[in-house]
């Protein structure tokens, strides 16, 4: 490629890129390693400027003494990027650094999901007016790359679904807890703080917002369309006990967190929380904290992607990854990607898990069937394991395909009889994933 | 995207691309239905001509009057298509025809696995000579968009193995057959050949060189080398039966067509053909006509994409998503990529299983025993199951890792023996996949 200077409009860019980098945390660390350990990408990636609190702390030897360590990010600013690498995360400050980046022409290259799912339309839009792009290889699925193979190798096909497991903390309880033993979800969570799988606060991983957000991201680049993350139902792991698993085995199933957004006219299903998956699905076999995505379109059927889902390293490749496509770019092509607003609406009939605890007496079965009865729901099984004491009793039911607006009025005056030791849970059956 | 003219240099194409199409078999017409079914594409794509022999047989109502067709490729050389869809197939003439596309600056989108393998160095030189690009998306892994999300989106990465499941019908006899019973691959052959999965001659599938040539298309986008494909080495699955299945079990394998490249300093190891997985493992797991490829990197570690990988519909998602990205590309923007000759070398040391039939008589393992010894080979495992007949008896043995070479001088010896009714089968026992 030539090295002609070429500012702005259109023609092939100055090479090598000039990068700067805001943060140099796990993932910002493990994208300077790949550029400093990577020679042959130096004709087309040089980094020039490092942004971190505490610069005395975080300089590493490694990192080639032209690179400059700064704590004001007007400096970094100041030294003209041609690319802003963002992997601080967060809306404050950063989404405002990321505008100021888009506005002065650079191209973002961010892990920032929680930033894209609130402000994604925006950037992009900002992008657009500016001539540049916001690239986000490494928001969702980490090392998996998503973002490349739907938004173009999958480009041909008219999608309906997304389906996946997006956040690795949840699948890694998760199946921990699907491999037996009595262990509680409070036990397999300080495993998973020991061993880095889970944050001191997992709360934005078990209660669905990591995935929520993530999923917002998958669904602007499948549909081109920005569902508000505030509009998708999320539903926490943490009610899931070991109780839980031993049914979903004697039904075929296990438990997963699941994302999933599907079509529906010009509207969309959406949906983040535990589910019962058949065993034997892609989601059922998916172990530890890794990630799988599966989508489905109208002309390719079934494709699905999977690997690790975070990680330092896993995410700088998808970093990188974006940086060497904004190298390939010409200078003045924007990304053309825009997110119209999308509308959620309330998931369609499906059949549900329902398990109870109760203090065991006799008519609480026909209590149950009856009130479902009222809102016109068909009982499909009903599933009680020995071994249980009887004034803490988990058993279960199954219920055919219905509303889920009609079995939650049903499970109110189900949750509200003096049996309850505590609320039902329902969980969707997802057979078809 | 402004509607500027720009029939070279660079800038913006002109829009909507003009698009030809070479061939209008399974893939063709579906290639043209999707154009045709998705008018959102209308503003970028236009299929302007069809090339096939016997026009008015092929000729299909719901094609737009606006589509002209040919049985003369000069006619559609003539209309100065901006992209040439290939989809054909073969060396001949095709080859010619794609070479005179590129000469004349027109892109190329291909699904020509076959040329890609024999010429893909040249037609990526030719293509970047004359600033245009060869795409072909869909020439690997049908709907699987696996050369997007490779060559993008793990550029990042210092990918180091490549292996996959790249034959749909090999996969269906096998995971058929791993299904128990007793079938022959012979009327299983005959039942995929009944459902569409296999062509009335299957050779080029179940012999390996339709996967072959796929694996040298991965190479060059994973590894931007050229493997020669008469380098690779390419196994039939025609010598495995249903008593390989069944020992294959018992050591908690299956067995799959494998396709395997893998770097080794700055050459390669390479194969193609029957091999044991683990049968929990994606390739054990993967059934039916369903492709899977998963590539390590050293950074990122494994991803994993799977999905359908041939089918008219899924193969032309894959066609019209090239398109798309020609659509989005400036004009005089190629592709940059080139393939340097690549080396292939003799395997690693790998474990073994090998199959032996033979009319049974006191003394052939140890006859067995001393020609793998006198190679310096252990033994590892000796599997005889009951229930087959004396003077056919098919019994296995598993060797620990070992050169290939010297496994193949025991075998000559053993094979040259009284006792074998068949020669004896080795297959590579791949754990690690």
């Amino acid at each position: 490629m030539d090295k002609k200077t070429a500012a702005s409009g259109s023609g092939p860019r100055r090479l090598p890129l000039r990068v700067a980098l805001l943060g140099f945390g796990t993932v910002g660390a493990a994208v300077a390693r790949i550029l400093v350990e990577r020679p042959e990408l130096a004709d087309r990636l040089q980094l020039t400027h490092v942004f971190n609190r505490d610069v005395a702390r975080k300089r590493a030897a490694w990192v080639p003494s032209t690179v400059t360590w700064t704590e004001n990010v007007d400096d970094l600013f100041a030294s003209l990027p041609d690319i802003v690498v963002e992997v601080i995360g967060g809306v404050d400050p950063v989404g405002g650094w990321v505008r100021r980046a888009l506005e002065r022409g650079a191209s973002v290259v961010t892990a920032n999901k929680v930033l894209l799912a609130a402000q994604g339309p925006d950037l992009l839009q900002l992008a657009a007016a500016n001539h540049t792009q916001i690239r986000f290889e490494a928001a969702v699925g980490g090392g998996v790359p998503l973002i490349h193979g739907v938004r173009e190798g999958l480009a041909g096909d008219n999608l309906r679904r997304v389906a996946g497991i997006l956040n690795g903390t949840s699948n890694y309880v998760l199946s921990r807890m699907a491999g037996g033993g009595d262990e509680t979800m409070a036990s397999v969570l300080d495993d998973a703080r020991r061993l880095g799988y889970a944050e001191a606060d997992p709360s934005a991983d078990i209660d669905g917002d990591d995935a929520g957000s993530k999923l917002v991201v998958l669904a602007g680049i499948a549909f081109h369309r920005h569902l508000r993350l505030v509009d998708i139902p999320r539903r926490s792991i943490r009610p899931i006990t070991a109780a839980d698993f031993r049914y979903a085995r004697s039904l075929g199933c296990t438990i997963r967190q699941i994302s999933l957004v599907e079509a529906k006219g010009d509207a969309f299903h959406a949906f983040v929380g535990p589910a019962l998956v058949p065993a034997g699905s892609s989601f059922g076999r998916n172990e530890g904290a890794n990630n799988v995505v599966t989508l489905f379109g109208q002309y390719g059927g079934e494709s699905s992607f999977s690997g690790a889902g975070a990680g330092g390293p896993a995410t700088a490749v998808a970093v990188v990854s974006d940086l060497l496509a904004l190298a390939q770019r010409q200078a003045g092509e924007g990304g053309g990607e825009q997110w119209l607003p999308g509308r959620v609406v309330p998931p369609p009939a499906r059949p549900y898990y329902v398990r109870f605890v109760v203090r065991d007496r006799p008519g609480i079965l026909a209590f149950i069937a009856a009130a479902l009865a009222r809102q016109s729901i068909n009982l499909d099984a009903v599933l009680q394991e020995p071994g249980y004491p009887k004034d803490a009793l988990p058993f279960v039911i199954t219920v055919e395909a219905c509303e889920e607006s009609a079995l939650l009025k049903a499970l109110a005056e189900i949750g509200a009889a003096d049996f309850d030791v505590e609320p039902p849970l329902a969980l969707p059956m997802l057979l078809g994933v």
